[in-house]
């Protein structure tokens, strides 16, 4: 077991696929772990160039100069689809992984690797070899379903109604022309419409192990925002509740990063922090039992690259929080 | 009759509150109508200064000081709970009036005044001494439902489930630290939230009027935008259709400010302009028939100033698109 | 001669290079113009798709597809380098030409082409096969600095300091990873730094021709908006002015576009207008004699496309103003 | 002297006016320090609302019930005008004080109290009872300017050119029109012109103790973006330099928040860092001796906040370095 407080003993991790928002993320956030060593970096197009953070500087190799034995720990940020394969490869090289990709979630084919969703799976990803890191949409909306689907509040067969918003990092930095700042800015609309988006699957199917027999109707938005997502759930209920912020209050009561808040949360709240922020309240005028359930992360921290670190943390015996900003 | 295409035959027009967004909205669409003259403008903490847009200047006056019977017609773009009283002296005076505040508008205590939507209710508009002008949010919503409800699609007890963002410009421009650049930039938020907004009422008023016996749950989002308005809807169907857009097809044939659009609409599209753009899809993977609808407005014009300058060409019996921005 | 007001003899205009910022806007700007027509428009990654504008829709076809000889005028607006070759093949069948790119601008090596800037130049462009339209930066800089050249007021051999900030399109629509929203929000930046800026050869050329014996020190800046420039100009004098908005006054009095402010001007106060605004103020606590100019305009209008209408206008015989929103 | 690495014996401050965006980033900024605890934090119109900020929760309280006397040093975030008296009474309880106000700073009468601008004057501030804390537009231009006054390189009498943008944090967040979200977004535009900021008089008094003998002429614009100061300053030289970013090479070579880039430095290289981040150019095509300089700074952090615990750690015999985003 590691002791992070001592600054001596430092578990040596890599980044593959640095140059993109959650790989570049991951890596600010392991220069300022106490207890974690950034043992290299890759990023093929930037392969030469050196990253500053803070901490020693890390020249950048391309993913195949990557010396993945040298990594207690391989972080994968790889696009989905080519990650997979580098995944393999990090365990050959003996390194555990936690990957970042959708290609090794639930509802990919592939439900053999553990979830790292730590508030719903923790006991599940302290051993694993591997963990898929989840999507960043999933995390604000599981987060914000689960205790209400564990305590069996919603009936069977309803229709979920979840209307996101996100902001432009969540597309990636690949240049194209519909995220231009000038094709951005002023402007907000949905995409992925009709049930499309493919984050999909992988939240049905962690439906699915809560317990709920639901539909999902999952409308994603773009927002003139770098970073952020506000996830808007109307969730019809068995009955109707006192407290609606109840069944968050008994199941998170001791969790480190989800945060029960008195009002609408906002992006502001959230940003640059390892945090889900709830809030829920019963509307009025309506006829069947309802709850409205708001859940705000940042997409690139709890939605990505903060999450990647707690799950890593868990992986390694580290204190759960380390390096992470709550 | 007036003639508007002779510019010697233009009908004195006077807007009351010209400081506010939707009033200087006004002053400047009047400015371009070839059919108006500005008779007068009136903001209190402005007078005296002097209005510049294209045309004749005008100097501001005090509310009290507006040469009300100077003008065919009235506009009143002052405070809700203020502009009440405004239109009666408007009309002792012997203006007819179009009022932008909600204080007349159906589902706020008064029904006898014209709703002055006219895709719905343009034979009413035309004679009438005062016309309401319809809120922005209720604008869009109810473009994008009046079709499904008046054919029946829409079942008995249904849970319309609304979700919109709004640019802040909707807010108006009294100096809140909430509206401030610094606290809006990269944050987005629900508000209002639990169905407590102000224009409930007029929304449920009017879905009455429209046939729909359905409970609706809005939920309204401030965006980082300076205008626009997208209204995301979840409308459960009693059948499922082939062409989810064809209820609006068939409804707005021939209305010259309703674009029916082949993907979701964006607040890039309406800016500026006098019309409600429109997409529906059909949700795959659902158990019941549902629709989702996608409408977005300018707030500034097709949700305040234009609709009301669209209202008072029909009352003035000029080309209902003269000086719209289509 | 035509006659623009009458809507039966519009002439036919064509567009090259209709896919970028400058190109859709002036298509934009020929579908409201009353005198013109847009007999073709030139999109070679969009060819088949149509532009709506209000007017007729219009068919987008490859630039080599363009039936150049249907119109009395042809505007280019392809990137730099490839224009000048479209330019010569428009003249071959018949047209006369705007060109938008600065292949063919004064300082480029092609003296012979009349600089379309009216306000300076209004009697070289009537009669001219070709007009080299001005780029965005020298537009905004030459007018504001060209009545105190003429008038002799900067000392031979000063330095002319300009800081300029542009919005993002006045660098086009080509993705670029430093172009996108979560590069550029929350963002400023200099560019082209130490006078390496495409745009000087144009402006020292011009400033030589108003009879300007300076240096100009030119320093670019990238907003957060998506259009609007604006020039902080610091300029010594050969003496102190009274009056330090009189040379404009002088020179300026009857010019429709140009628009002197009792304040720093703003881009929200020129957006979407072919003007420019412009401010003087006489600094205090300096020992030599110094005046501070501000202009602003919008770089796709005055700075693009507006200013490429105007003179199009001047070419064919039309009211200078016809068509450009002031 | 206090130790800060064990937590045992933190130190405690205080802040007065926590409610102001400086306030505000202090309070967190020390809710992180390792060697600090806030003993109370002030804020008249939020009192008896919590701040939580990761640490221990802080209740604020009005001003007039600061126990002054409980902190070994207290920070003046008060309004100008307010704070000068909140210092004396902070004095009169025995606290130490930093002054985030521009009441005690050189030039506005006060010369004896230190200047607290570590890089120009780390000894001055070390032993000081009270510290004027610099202002966010000097902290950017005098850092980038000092190296160059004081190694001679400035001709007598020159003018040095300084125009500046800031972030619209930089005007408080007291509700004001001209600040709304919807009148900053999409512009740009300069203010205080004709050097009338109210920064100047710090400037030239910081110069003149610089040993330059220059005019200053320094134009301020507001950014549609919520942190951050680029300052592009013109410098005349009495010769040029072969390496323009020598100056500052030299003076610098240890300074742990000075950075000198590669190229024009960018707000979002700097936000939430308590840096200066600068870059020199000699401009080309000039017949006299100039360099470009540029220096860029978060204004809530190395220009208010972040400066002010700089200063504090200084004060209290702490690493300089301690709890600051380097």
């Amino acid at each position: 077991m590691h002791d992070y407080s001592s600054c001596v003993n430092t578990i040596p991790v890599g980044v593959l696929g640095a140059s993109g928002y959650a790989g570049r993320e991951l890596c600010a956030l392991i220069a300022r772990h106490p207890g974690l060593d950034l043992a290299f970096a890759t990023a093929n197009e930037q392969r030469g160039s050196v990253l500053r953070l803070g901490g020693r500087p890390t020249t950048l190799v391309g993913t195949d100069e990557a010396p993945l034995g040298d990594a207690a720990l391989v972080f994968s940020a790889l696009p989905h689809g080519a990650s997979g394969e580098w995944v393999a490869r990090a365990r050959a090289a003996g390194a555990r992984v936690v990957d970042l990709s959708n290609d090794l979630r639930i509802g990919n084919g592939t439900d053999d690797v553990p979830y790292g969703m730590p508030e719903l799976n923790r006991w599940g990803i302290a051993e694993a070899p591997i963990v898929a890191n989840p999507g960043c949409y999933p995390t604000a909306i599981l987060l914000a379903l689960a205790p209400f689907l564990k305590a069996g509040l919603v009936a069977p067969g309803a229709c979920v109604d979840v209307v996101a918003a996100s902001g432009v990092s969540g597309a990636g930095n690949s240049p194209k022309r519909e995220l231009l700042f000038a094709e951005v800015s002023d402007d907000y609309r949905a995409y992925g419409v009709g049930n499309e988006h493919r984050h999909l699957n992988e939240m049905r199917a962690a439906v699915r192990t809560l317990g709920g027999d639901v539909d999902l109707l999952f409308t994603p938005h773009l927002l003139p925002v770098a970073r952020g997502i506000l996830a808007t759930i109307t969730l019809p209920l068995t009955r109707a509740l006192d407290d609606p912020m109840g069944p968050w209050r008994a199941a998170y009561a001791h969790e480190p990063f989800i945060e029960l808040a008195d009002a609408p949360p906002t992006l502001r709240e959230v940003a640059h922090r390892n945090v889900v922020r709830l809030h829920a309240v019963t509307p009025s005028h309506l006829r069947t039992p309802t709850v409205l359930l708001f859940a705000a992360i940042d997409n690139l921290v709890k939605g990505a690259a903060g999450q990647a670190l707690q799950n890593a943390n868990i992986m390694l015996g580290l204190d759960e929080t380390a390096g992470l900003p709550a």
